[in-house]
């Protein structure tokens, strides 16, 4: 039965499109510690009718199918078993079509962040959505998994960027909705479907993206501040002040900011005894307006006292240096075992819930360690927690969860569910939205054929 | 049975939720020219929980039921037959809370976009979404049709603004998505499920709407531009150079600012010999430096030939008086019988598009006339059709809509589809978009009560 379904896929996609034995165990099924591909075959289409018609024969077949995109997920999205075969886009990399006029860009799934990132900037464009795993993420799977990072507070998360898309579904039915303009109400939003959905309504294909004008400068400062309640307004006078201009508004505690700047190779711009520290970003017009921007808002942010102390930076190292302290997560192994958590909150809620489980932690775990940073614009925190052995994890995540559903908050901001986070959903959904989702792909995947096993069972 | 119907209803919300007789056939179904109720009843729940055992009852019963919130939509969404009974949320109209830290409003959905932005700016607050029928257009309505309107190039559609939501489904069901963060990658983002549906898939009830920071002043000009390929290059420049503080960019074509300057009430701020006028809109820190910024931008444009002519206002009158020019539709009857299109279509195929609608007119209607205006920003153009006899409709509307569907237009950008858009949406749409449209449809409301023969029969 499997040789000859193996055998028909190689018919539809040929025999540079199929791996088999070892091409497919020696790959991992994501990355750091993620476990060796299980799967049957790994299908490499070469287009999207190619991928319909493997759709359409494993629809046939009951075979189910995990996709696999760039790997950098961080939830075991795309963690296989002995009886699925992995449809990768892998060989659907080409940018078919960059529209300055009209500032989109039409590409196929394959392609990773930074390349679309660099062809947007070759045609004087920007593609906003940034994140470190930028070299090997595809924009199939930052749609799939609506990427966020460091500038959502200007330009929103991946799904406010896709103006189009063309999906797969599970029977090999494709669905383009490769439209380029910013408005078009007409009947269901199509594209919101597979948006943020980890694959298990349909294989993302192809996309139309939205650019930006490139930023022509920009300016970037470190400051300190005293009270947490100050941090929203210094937000709120930060993104009037800057009109529009805020890119960044990252916020360090103190437990980050001083663990990190403990190791020499950062030398601290601000003395580390402030409970908290941001680093503002601006972009815009030019370095020098920027600058003058940033500066005279720092000036009033200081004259309100909201911030104790400020560094506006002057160079391009100076900024590197700064990023660079946010970025050091290699530090925060200094307190392996480590746990990483992203989980977003209302902001006024960010402060007691972090006391309660500080509080909770060290009660149960008295050398255990936690750090927090993140994106406080979008309510966005990542807590990492050092110091607990790998083998209390399910029980510090139930005591990092269990404090987030009262007050509003989410268990993964931005790194979706996968195979991970699957046992604590119910922290952030109640049983009508469980039941509202598994109505929905039971509609669209009746045999729950795509990553079955993915978000919910 | 209608009548038992009715009773088991009343005693559901008390007799000052039910409306029957005069008190039904007396409202009208929509704006100007709209055919009155012929509903059964108007049901008027005061909570959630009456609406969910409102439509409880009416699943049982087989009961169709379409929604009513601000009657300001544009087509015929509101439409009711003998067989329906009408919901309309005119007793929910609480604003639950304004969350100034978070910069969220919590709301029922019977209030109205005038109501929220008071709301909002009572608390320095800002709610961006704008558009002229704010004092009736509940929030309801702008949620189940994603309402667009003047500065949605800065701020999105109101799908933007809506972090999160509650909808009782055609069986009753109350889905609770109240969330007040903006990343919540936590399985389906059911939000978009029930924004821009028509209220087809479920009645919204309430909503959590996000707060921006009050823009602190603006600036206002008008430009005279001589070639289309110039628009977008002024507005790639606007949005550089504005550092993210471009707020509008509506563009008017010769016919349409040479017939409205034509009337006595305006005087033609700048003459009417060029092809297009734009007006800038930049908000920000305060009205000196939104001027000087726009200023400096407006030398710029002016150097690299992207404009021929401006105006900047000095005051608000000055600006007022642009504006007025801009909304003064009622200028456009004097060409009447007129029709009123809403499309969208990428940039560069605009010029084309509108060369080629001209000549069709012109040859089916030699006395014609067409008037271009819109959110060019937005690929989103208003066409004004005029001396074109409503006994003929249907022919204008395949005329225009035609060219559209080559190009990836959409025959709707902000209005929606309804009732009356329902036989042209085929021009925007694949089979197999639409047969996944009935499929959603078919899984939440499978007895197609809500809002049925609206969008799709």
């Amino acid at each position: 039965m499997t040789t000859q379904l193996i055998e028909s896929l190689t018919e539809i996609v040929g025999s540079k499109g199929i791996l088999t034995g070892e091409d497919v165990s020696q790959r991992p099924d994501g990355w750091m510690n993620a476990p060796q591909c299980k799967a049957k075959a790994i299908i490499r289409p070469a287009n999207t009718d190619e991928l319909s018609a493997v759709m359409k024969l494993c629809h046939q077949n009951d075979q189910t199918v995990t996709t696999h995109g760039g790997m950098t997920g961080l939830v075991g999205g795309a963690i296989t078993s002995e009886q699925d075969i992995v449809v990768s886009l892998e060989r659907m990399r080409n940018i078919v079509e960059i529209d300055t006029q009209n500032r989109t860009l039409t590409t196929e799934a394959g392609v990773t962040l930074q390349t679309i990132q660099e062809a947007a900037e070759a045609d004087d464009l920007f593609y906003p959505v940034d994140l470190g795993a930028r070299g090997s993420a595809t924009i199939g799977g930052n749609i799939v998994t609506n990427a966020g990072g460091n500038r959502v507070l200007r330009y929103g998360m991946t799904r406010d960027s896709v103006l189009g898309l063309e999906a797969v579904l599970a029977d090999g039915t494709v669905i383009s909705s490769m439209s380029k303009v910013i408005k078009n109400n007409t009947g269901y939003d199509l594209r919101q479907l597979f948006i943020g959905s980890e694959g298990t309504l349909g294989i993302v294909t192809r996309a139309v993206l939205r650019l930006r004008p490139k930023p022509r400068g920009e300016a970037t400062a470190l400051v300190a501040v005293e009270r947490f309640s100050d941090l929203s307004k210094l937000l709120s006078l930060a993104e009037g002040g800057l009109s529009g201009g805020l890119s960044s508004f990252e916020v360090m505690w103190n437990d980050f900011y001083s663990l990190v700047t403990s190791f020499e190779r950062h030398k601290a711009p601000l003395d580390a005894n402030s409970p908290f520290y941001v680093i503002l970003e601006t972009q815009g017009k030019s370095d020098e307006a920027e600058q003058a921007r940033l500066e005279e808002l720092l000036g009033e942010a200081l004259e309100q006292e909201l911030i104790s102390d400020a560094i506006l930076t002057q160079s391009v190292s100076e900024r590197d240096k700064i990023w660079a302290i946010r970025d050091d997560i290699e530090a925060l192994f200094s307190l392996s075992p480590i746990h990483g958590f992203d989980i977003s909150l209302p902001i006024p809620a960010m402060e007691g819930y972090l006391e309660n489980l500080r509080t909770d932690l060290l009660a149960r775990w008295p050398e255990s360690r936690m750090i927090v940073f993140g994106h406080l614009g979008d309510g966005n925190l990542h807590v990492i927690i050092g110091k607990v052995s790998y083998d209390e994890k399910h029980e510090l995540d139930e005591t990092v969860y269990r404090g987030l559903a009262p007050l509003g908050g989410s268990i993964s901001a931005e790194h979706c569910i996968g195979h991970e986070k699957k046992p604590y959903l119910h922290h952030s959904r109640s049983e009508a939205e469980l039941a509202l989702m598994r109505t929905i792909k039971q509609a669209l995947d009746p045999k729950m054929l795509l990553n079955r096993g993915k978000i919910f069972d």
